[in-house]
């Protein structure tokens, strides 16, 4: 597990030989790969790799496998997004009221299940704050309200930027981020407590209940200015029945939410989700 | 397994005493309740009880159940269904091109798994004719377009009058049953290749593929005018990836159509299902 | 939620007319059943009833109810067990080094899914300390080792008598309970981290792998003298895969394990588990 | 799906550079890859490999490929495994008494979601000679007892000889194949009805619901000479409560081992399966 490795992500137009051309150049200088992993939308014409090999020994120095390999990407007429594993991302969580998330992640980080590094929790409301002090993390309130938005997004965006945050994650945020927030920090993970595209919006349980279903779920996605509508990462359901009321979902809920959460966190953390087209490609 | 019961669904108005005053009733004549379950529906203020015990030996002779069991549903207020566990009922399958839930219950009939009779099975095409000859079922194929569908609904409820049927099962039909066709033939069991409500209507898997889910579904329902919109008994969900293309995803929900429906269809037929306000109780 | 009620568990041996009498004696009473149900183990000829009925305005009083329990059970020539929604029991967790379980517990405690008082956590290494005083729970460390075992076990018991403990929670303790505690303190509930009867004893993540499974579990069960073969209450999996190492299968585990525990403790507390014959029935 | 492709199962001791080597012989040869999945076993220093590529324009002629696999493999100091996609498989499918696996199969081989040819179904017992008449498969009624095992045996593998069966699927046959037998025929597939290693040999929902679990399940295997002891390709499982007897452990039984059968069957029929050291490598 301690063996710090290159993972290369590249999406480029499908055409014959490219697995040969990746792991040739993988090989040429010298490097072992540990995974391996390819997929072809042939609908769409598009080729997604993800490749994984061992940094030590490995025949171009780090600082310039950027370069190197946006001149591969470019070679193939595609883009590429270089990762070390061993380079934890920061990461902010965002918070309400609601702790089942929060603790999930916060516990998960600590106990070294998820390779990221978190700087701070920003919530628009107190709550939480023991929480986070009890986990040594920090803490910061911003209190949102319909007129404030813009001021609020701000900077909360302020923050990010001081803090190098790489990825933010709503871990029941309760909050639409406005286009202009994402257009300057697309980076954004949410986890929904509907099963997409079911119950969209908000009250998703309440309408579940409603309807009568037999199951309710979770969805854990990457966010677009659409609301409920980005890139799905990953979802679970969890049977109910007719005993339950809406304060049952609500709590059975709660369990299906963070491990949607904490999966689709760890995918993305390990760099093994590859966004294409509104949807993802997910090597597990 | 073979021993004859009596089972009784009551709805009523809930208030102290209900459960006191049916089981009283079934001990009062000489009654042994093998299973007893109920549900209050608190918002509702709706008390639903399902009673099964053991008909031999029982103080009111069978044809005379009925008559005591409305009785007892007067004098609560409520209404009552009572059913005999060794009366199997008549239920129609209705089929279109595509075998695989067709298949599956019929055989399912064959090993017993089914406690109920098939008289006949009714398609709009005719491909399925040698399957149903092999189980030793009668076939009738009714060729429908938008044009003839009055007078083919007209067809279909001469027959389902004709053989006494109970019960109409949708096993993938792939027709909409008109408003008319429901008033005179209400109990009708569908099985839509959705995890309802998303994907309501038309090729759903195609449109769970668009939107990119990480998980597919089945719902099977009780019939309504509006569209996919029954009271949901049975939910299944099966996971996809990025792998799976359209036709995948159709192989796939092949599996977790027939589950839920043949899951559904049991708890219908064992009487462990009561509908009230749109929604079921099941009780498993 | 907050309505106080009244749950009677009741054994005894089966015949006819026991949901009426146990139905009527809370009519009877004036009590307001909202859940009721039973279950004849028809092999070994045993009834087994969960009622619940609301406190508020039954004809006996809450200190008599006990004792009018017992003697409707002695009539029976059953045993009842009586509780009161509205008394918390008391309930000790067990821990080691490892936090998941605890975590989680002391999180769902927290924010009301359990309800329990956790007067203390009793651990033989001094690890979980500070997550224990975070949440604000008394934390007693009482190493363990071959030699001091019966010595460790007096204090334990002594601790659990002094804090009033009802039950015992072994939250991955990893240490065996002898039979002389298990005489003295029956009711314990264990977290195996296997899919029992498979891989019973020690390292079971190991073993799995090492038998190249496609699916791993875990299993809470009560304690009984014999290891890990005590009634179970609950079971979970999770699918693993060639590329999960013995690490991925610990990880994944210790998802599956805080769900089972977490539910069989729900289950226990609720009252909704009866114990008979070396089984439990679980009337969710 | 109707494109032909080459399917290249690769097992060798692991070094850097073999996915560029395997995918550079591909493309040094014009192959277009469909599919590339690789896996390292760190601990035992085994390099798996499965490679799938266009048949149409590859460059070496179809009739020189298997030659050329086992000059590659050579070369790696391995053993390789050459297939085409649109060479069928010669299948035979042993049964019993119970139809429900043998349905399933015929059924899926039927609407083409299994790539193999039936051409012949061996039973013991005569009860399903119906059944496989209805799907137009030649039935083989071979009686077997403890004395005439051996006859039996070789009258088998007579019957496999002649009609060029690859793989054998026990589908409930009831029946230990001899280490004689498996020595001259090792390519067999069986479902065993139960989670293993939990339950091996006979009677497992019996025992299960001796042990009281929670859930029971199923796992496909191949064959080894020692009973369920073979390298697993899939297990499921499903819940079962206090109200199922053994008889209903036996019908939802029957439902979880015809899925795991028809996986585990497909997945080996589309040569995702490598097997090693006791183990199998499943690439999904």
């Amino acid at each position: 597990m301690s063996v710090a490795t290159v993972i290369l992500q590249l999406i480029c137009p499908d055409r014959p030989g490219l697995v040969s051309e990746l792991a040739g150049w993988v090989a040429a200088n010298g490097g072992n790969i540990r995974h391996a992993d390819h997929h072809t939308d042939a609908g769409a014409g598009v080729f997604l790799s993800r490749i994984e090999w061992e940094l030590e020994g490995f025949g171009i120095p780090r600082q310039a496998l950027p370069a190197a390999a946006q001149a591969l990407a470019d070679r193939l007429s595609g883009q590429a997004k270089l990762h070390f594993s061993d380079a934890w991302p920061k990461v902010a969580i965002f918070a309400s009221k609601q702790s089942h998330c929060l603790v999930d992640l916060l516990w998960r980080v600590q106990s070294g299940e998820l390779p990221m590094q978190v700087p701070l929790v920003i919530a628009n409301h107190p709550d939480l704050e023991a929480l986070c002090s009890g986990f040594g993390v920090r803490f910061v309130c911003i209190p949102s309200s319909r007129e404030n938005k813009p001021e609020v997004e701000r900077r909360i965006l302020g923050l990010l930027e001081d803090n190098q945050i790489e990825l933010a994650v709503l871990a029941k945020y309760m909050q639409v981020l406005s286009g202009e927030f994402l257009a300057r920090f697309p980076d954004v993970i949410n986890i929904h407590h509907s099963f997409l595209p079911a119950f969209k919006g908000a009250q998703p349980y309440q309408r579940a209940w409603d309807r009568g279903v037999k199951l309710i779920g979770a969805t854990a996605h990457y966010v677009t200015e659409e609301l409920d509508d980005g890139p799905i990462i990953e979802q679970t359901t969890v049977p109910v029945g007719h005993r339950d009321e809406v304060a049952d979902l609500i709590r059975k809920g709660r369990d299906t939410e963070r491990m949607a959460l904490a999966r689709a966190l760890r995918l993305h953390l390990r760099r093994q989700v590859i966004v294409y087209r509104g949807r993802t490609a997910v090597f597990a």
